[in-house]
């Protein structure tokens, strides 16, 4: 009699007729003894309809109004989903945010799960075998008493948030494709599915374009050890496939050096050519791009011929590319350049596995394939379990593939 | 420094685009130094979507779903018209009906508001003079902590309570026509606005058939004298007409003998004839009825040539017919009848006026009108301020222009 708790995302629900099919996959787990809450996004192209809108209402609107305006979508699909189970005969009612409750902080927009209070939800499991579900994104800042959204996909975080408080056996997330895979399956065909995927994994290729997850989902998950499976909600409700298993390192038996290769088209580059080599300078830089909340990622330096000058560059996400350049334009007097040099036709391409930590040399082999093949390296960066690198961005699919090769990530022909 | 509820309809805010203009109505309203709660009905066509869904998902639902899946569509205009409030520099937040609160009964899907707290609305108009923007037609069972609805038309209820509550000078009620008119202007072209119409005749207008206001909000606009325009959203905000106020009957100087002609094609007629003319009959026919959920309206009793039986007629709702046909059929037996006879292609037309109470004679003038005109009256029944007659709906167009030129209420040439 062990509690589960099932999330289905926006395509496992785009329609009621997919509603009802949810339903079915809801009543497999129920009839098999357990304990089941659902989390449920909202209907596919209702977010963004509801984003449509408050955009057209003021093109800059108070983010407190777009929560509210925004959290009805997943409101919809919970009721639905309890009519549906009711109509199959399973004891259902749904939950709002505020409801269950799931409390947040104040960011609007982008709030942050600080609690989950499951007993009520608990209390009906014992006392009337009731499926209770959850809408997800969405929570209650207590003090204002106001709506809030976990930002886009929180519906992932809410569903393993909640399986935390209620010391779920495991969290099963459906989506439209039936795992996690080595890399995506649409740039190499021979993609793998993975069985298991640890979470520093799955943290490393979420937080790198690998977009199965949202990438705070997995930290909560890793926080609260909640074993949660990747899951396809279009497998057949009575015989579905496992999915992957995303777990603690110690149940993965065999640790492969290198279990995903993740891309991410969402970045630009950004280089200054002839910076002053002297203190204060990287700061003069960086800290402007901080305050604006522009997120840097890889740095590198190099002395230039002349060695009183350095050169930096560095990588920003795709969407703060002309904002970035902007900001370091107009502080361009302060900073002391010699020229400024920007591309956003190119992407990060990363490898990630826990056998990394005990193998060394992966990423130089790396390098050398690439060079192979051609494949200039703009920049690198290496962490504990992953490396990544940015190149040109017609390179895309034959360095994906190369690297899924050289790692023998393929599947078998 | 007075306080005003406006409250905008379906139509009224059917797209993004009315939405904005619904903000130049309240804007007008707060430059001129008013404190003002504004009440949103859902855009127009989004709660027929929610019901279908509702439907789709299981032909009965449970009523707790649907008000959580219907609610949604308030809680989206309520924050889009917030949005745009504060695009025009006005302060503005949304309020569910939750937050508020908006205190109902359990009656999902036609839940009575049992109480409203206004007074954290009125403390933000003192401390911030902000507008607040409060989702109309739901509420709060509090003690099992669900969402629920007060049924169609429900957020005219809305308005009025929250009026009352908090203590506002008048609750304008913006809707897709300029006003209460004598009767329904597509019928009769010669159909005037009227500038007051009384509490006691608006509630006997919409409970026959005037679909301008909801009689629920009638009887709570009466129950509190909330004085309540009827006005139209379509007018330019810099210069609408005042449309119709309801308000007591002291405020109207002018007594009219009639104010209005209403009428109702929602009708069925039951005749059953030879009944047995002996105690407990009645009761044996509409026990069953009452029981069943069914209004009946008007009763006739006429005795039938052999004076030991009886002929009885009765109306109901057009959407009963078959149902009541059936529940009398199955009680043939016990009710003992000779025959069942029954239309429904019928029409209700009534004539209401505070004159009548002072006014003898009123409705005879009627009888005698419609019977110059061939119009036969099938039923006929009256109260302290109105009466109504049961038509054949062919003649329904030709009775009303009757009466309504009867009752000099044509407007001028």
């Amino acid at each position: 009699m062990s509690r589960l708790v099932l999330k289905f995302g926006g395509t496992s629900v785009a329609n009621v007729e997919r509603i009802r099919n949810v339903a079915r996959h809801v009543k497999r787990e129920v009839d098999a003894g357990h304990d089941v809450a659902v989390v449920v996004s909202a209907m596919s192209g209702k977010t963004n309809e509801l984003v449509e809108w408050c955009r057209e209402a003021a093109p800059m609107h108070d983010a407190r109004e777009y929560d509210a305006v925004v959290a009805s979508g997943e409101i919809v699909t919970a009721g639905l989903l309890a009519i549906a189970l009711q109509e199959l005969g399973v004891q259902a009612r749904s939950w709002q945010g505020w409801q269950v409750p799931v409390l947040t902080s104040d960011a609007h927009g982008s709030a942050r799960i600080e609690a989950v209070d499951g007993a009520e939800i608990v209390k009906r499991f014992k006392e009337r075998q009731e499926v209770a579900v959850v809408a997800g994104f969405q929570g209650l800042h207590a003090p204002t008493g106001r709506v809030t959204t976990l930002g886009r996909g929180g519906s992932d975080t809410s569903a393993v948030a909640l399986a935390a408080a209620i010391g779920a056996e495991r969290c099963d997330i459906y989506t439209d494709v039936d795992g996690v895979y080595t890399t995506d399956p649409r740039v190499v065909a021979k993609a793998r599915r993975l069985d298991r995927v640890s979470y520093e994994e799955m943290l490393e290729m979420a937080s790198l374009g690998a977009k199965v997850l949202q990438v705070r989902s997995v930290e909560v998950a890793m926080a609260h050890r909640v074993r949660t499976y990747v899951r396809s909600s279009f497998d057949d409700p009575a015989d579905p496939s496992p999915g992957t298993l995303i777990c603690d390192e110690d149940e993965i038996m065999e640790k492969q050096v290198v279990t995903g290769i993740a891309f991410s088209r969402d970045e630009a580059q950004i280089t200054l050519r002839g910076v002053a080599d002297k203190p204060g300078v990287a700061a003069a830089i960086f800290m402007p791009l901080a305050e604006a909340g522009i997120n840097v990622d890889m740095i590198i330096q190099v002395v230039s011929d002349d060695a009183s000058t350095t050169d930096i560059t560095f990588t920003v996400p795709g969407g703060d590319y002309s904002r970035a350049r902007k900001i370091i334009e107009d502080r361009g007097a302060s900073i002391g350049y010699r020229s400024l040099q920007g591309a956003n036709d190119v992407v990060k391409i990363s490898a990630i596995g826990i056998g990394m930590r005990s193998h060394a040399g992966v990423a130089a082999r790396a390098f050398k394939a690439l060079a192979e093949k051609g494949v200039n390296i703009r920049a690198i960066t290496t962490s504990e379990i992953k490396f990544s690198v940015l190149i040109d961005a017609t390179y895309t699919e034959l360095a994906v593939r190369t690297l899924h090769s050289l790692y023998g990530l393929d599947k078998a022909a």
